[in-house]
């Protein structure tokens, strides 16, 4: 072909001089502002650590790392401590987080059960407080219990107040961020349009965040540092429906209404059951606790399956799980075909998004979460169809059943210390 | 709640002041950055256009947008077009693009046909020619032929080679965009671990980009202004087999490995059919071209059914969608049916992604679309989550049967020329 001697391509790649140079002024200043989130991570997850060593893993240079440390110091968030070896110059002095200089509180309103967290800086639980869920009361009522609660929490901790930068509110979707209501979200039907972030901003005095309960916990994996080198993985959140926060290119994906991760709404049979959101045969009358619970209560009116019982979704799943653990057949086969339809639900997002890494959190996983790990990791090793190109890990989280409210507090956290890490970023 | 007096949160939401200047300068380079892109797209979609519109319309000054337009004027992507009305003052000039001044090279290697196509700055078609499809033959020799194939399309359509910025090149997934390789595709067997970018990249000598045909038409979409006003939209594609291209918070999502949008790889049916990608039950099985004709062909041979079949999948589609529109019940049948199991999994898609928007394409939807858009809208309108929030719409490709090639144009004009628009941008 003629064209090979003389790349046509050559005269357009002559960017302009211009836009070259504001392109590399681009490059810097967008290091220097996403630099301040990075250096805090970075001590959160590594410290003590020095300035040079700051500046070796930033790649910034030694004077900004002084500027951003300087202010970092001056706001109290980062500490001196210690020396390094001197050699034979000026001796190091490590930096570390001063955990308690920053805290935020994490509520997550679920079906079964409210918890209550303060989280200081390191993403470590200061305060922790379950109460029942809220049932059939009506929502202004449950506001002023939880904000009667939240003031009793901060009391007991005996935290500093004024460290306190916000609240977190996780609940299940869908529901309307800007608005900042649960909709129409099928566990939480008597919410339905309530402005949740703005009646408990006002009764608590506290600057509100609200975020779905999966989303919440994948920001709290990452808060936490357990997604390091992952750009593109998913929580599932399995409370008593089942929901995903979805991480894509390094930032939080929020869609069009946050109403993103519904995987418990993925078709697993298109010609299945009807399900209350208006969907067919979706995972979560499949799959859910409230099924395998459900299902498990049959086998005990049966005689099969000999597990107390008693009522509550969340406690009952355990107890099957705690029985699976111990290897009753029954139990066995009623998670296992649990995680086998999430395992489903999951290729399809994994095969939808190309995700490296699944983290699964949320109470459901406290007892059974090594069947569901050992079912999705090997049905994706098997399933997926980017298999050949790369592995998808699949991970228990690393807080329990503390995922969503713990996610919530870092929700606060991250959005008033370096909102620009993780949230999505677009050129618009 | 005693907080309540004196927000604690306020001593934190004070902004170090060096911060807030570089926050602030950010935000003004990111806007010059990205302008370049944004100023070709509004003369693309606008033009005829003034630069006070420009301004206007971008809310950049008009210092900023002179000195862009001079650079495209120069560059010759930009002319100046007549005069506007005087309206005491200087007259004003308008700007157009010089659609002929760049032009990209698209290829589509499909199963059934090799589509190529030079398209000019404004997405317009100015030379298209389509052949058979690879079949059994070595991937070696069909490098060869298109190149004989692509420099005969350049030579017979008399285009100035100067201006071709490049070729992008489309085919089904699963690929590896980092080496360039189509891998495992179940449409292009014989292509497995070939190094088709590279291959191409040599023989024609020009510079080559590579994607997937679904990611490909999804930017297509974008550059011919379809998708203006939407930042959360997919691609569903259907030739032979179905995939996705998916844009979130307006960036092109391109996961671990590119290997995003394999939506004909859902679960449709977690108890159902092995799929030869190794999953079970997938989209594909239920909805494909391939399996409608299959099942057109029983019709057929029973005597229920008569239309003309060639044995080429694409063709005999094409005949069910006649058969279809002209009301033949089982060929109707057939088609919703098919229409029926996408909607199901556009339906998953759209609940783990909280889309706006969904373009058809591909040349499956070139005779039957009309029956997949109102299936698939109607299923959204009672089954998506979020559809008490807001509506998802459905719509038809502009690009018709031409989607991936023109969109692998569109895919080397978009990178040459305003690669920051849609691309992800990440702050690592």
């Amino acid at each position: 072909m003629t064209a090979a001697s003389s790349p046509p391509s050559g005269t357009v790649t002559t960017v302009p001089a211009k836009v070259a140079a504001s392109s590399n002024a681009v490059e810097k200043i967008r290091r220097r502002e996403s630099s301040r989130g990075r250096v805090i991570d970075l001590i959160r997850s590594n410290g003590p650590i020095s300035r040079v060593e700051l500046a070796e893993r930033t790649g910034l240079t030694q004077a900004t790392i002084s500027t951003l440390v300087r202010a970092l110091l001056t706001e109290d968030i980062v500490v001196e401590s210690g020396r390094g070896v001197s050699t034979g110059g000026k001796p190091r002095m490590f930096l570390e987080l001063n955990p308690a200089a920053r805290l935020g509180v994490g509520v997550h309103l679920g079906q079964d059960y409210i918890t209550y967290i303060i989280a200081d800086l390191a993403g470590r639980v200061v305060a922790r407080r379950r109460v029942d869920g809220p049932g059939d009361t009506s929502p202004l009522t449950v506001v002023s219990r939880m904000t009667r609660d939240i003031e009793a929490l901060i009391e007991g901790s005996g935290v500093d107040r004024t460290g306190i930068v916000g609240m977190g509110i996780a609940t299940p979707g869908p529901l309307d961020r800007t608005t900042g209501t649960v909709r129409n979200a099928p566990s939480l039907a008597a919410w339905n349009d309530f402005p949740i972030r703005r009646a408990l901003a006002s009764t608590t005095g506290l600057h509100c965040e609200f975020d779905n309960d999966a989303t919440a916990a994948a920001i709290g994996e990452y808060w936490l540092g357990a997604t390091e080198g992952y750009a593109n993985y998913a929580s599932v959140y399995m409370g008593s429906g089942i929901g995903s926060g979805i991480v894509m290119d390094g930032t939080i994906y929020q869609g069009v209404s946050s109403n993103v991760g519904e995987i418990g709404h993925v078709t697993v049979d298109a010609r299945g059951l009807p399900c209350p959101c208006g969907n067919i045969g979706c995972l979560e009358l499949y799959a859910s606790p409230r099924v395998v619970v459900t299902r498990a209560a049959e086998a005990v009116d049966r005689g099969e399956l000999t597990i107390p019982l008693t009522g509550v979704v969340s406690e009952d799943f355990a107890a099957v799980g705690v029985a699976a653990a111990a290897g009753d057949p029954v139990a066995v086969h009623l998670v296992r075909e649990s995680a086998e339809y999430v395992a489903s639900a999951v290729i399809s997002m994994v095969n939808l998004l190309d995700l490296q890494l699944v983290v699964l959190a949320g109470s459901a996983f406290s007892t059974s979460g090594s069947f569901y790990v050992e079912i999705i990791s090997e049905a994706l090793s098997r399933r997926a169809m980017a298999r050949a190109i790369h592995p998808v890990e699949v991970r228990l989280s690393v807080n329990g059943n503390d995922a969503a409210a713990l996610g919530a507090a870092t929700l606060v956290l991250q959005d008033r210390l370096s909102p620009r890490t993780l949230r999505s970023v677009s050129f618009a």
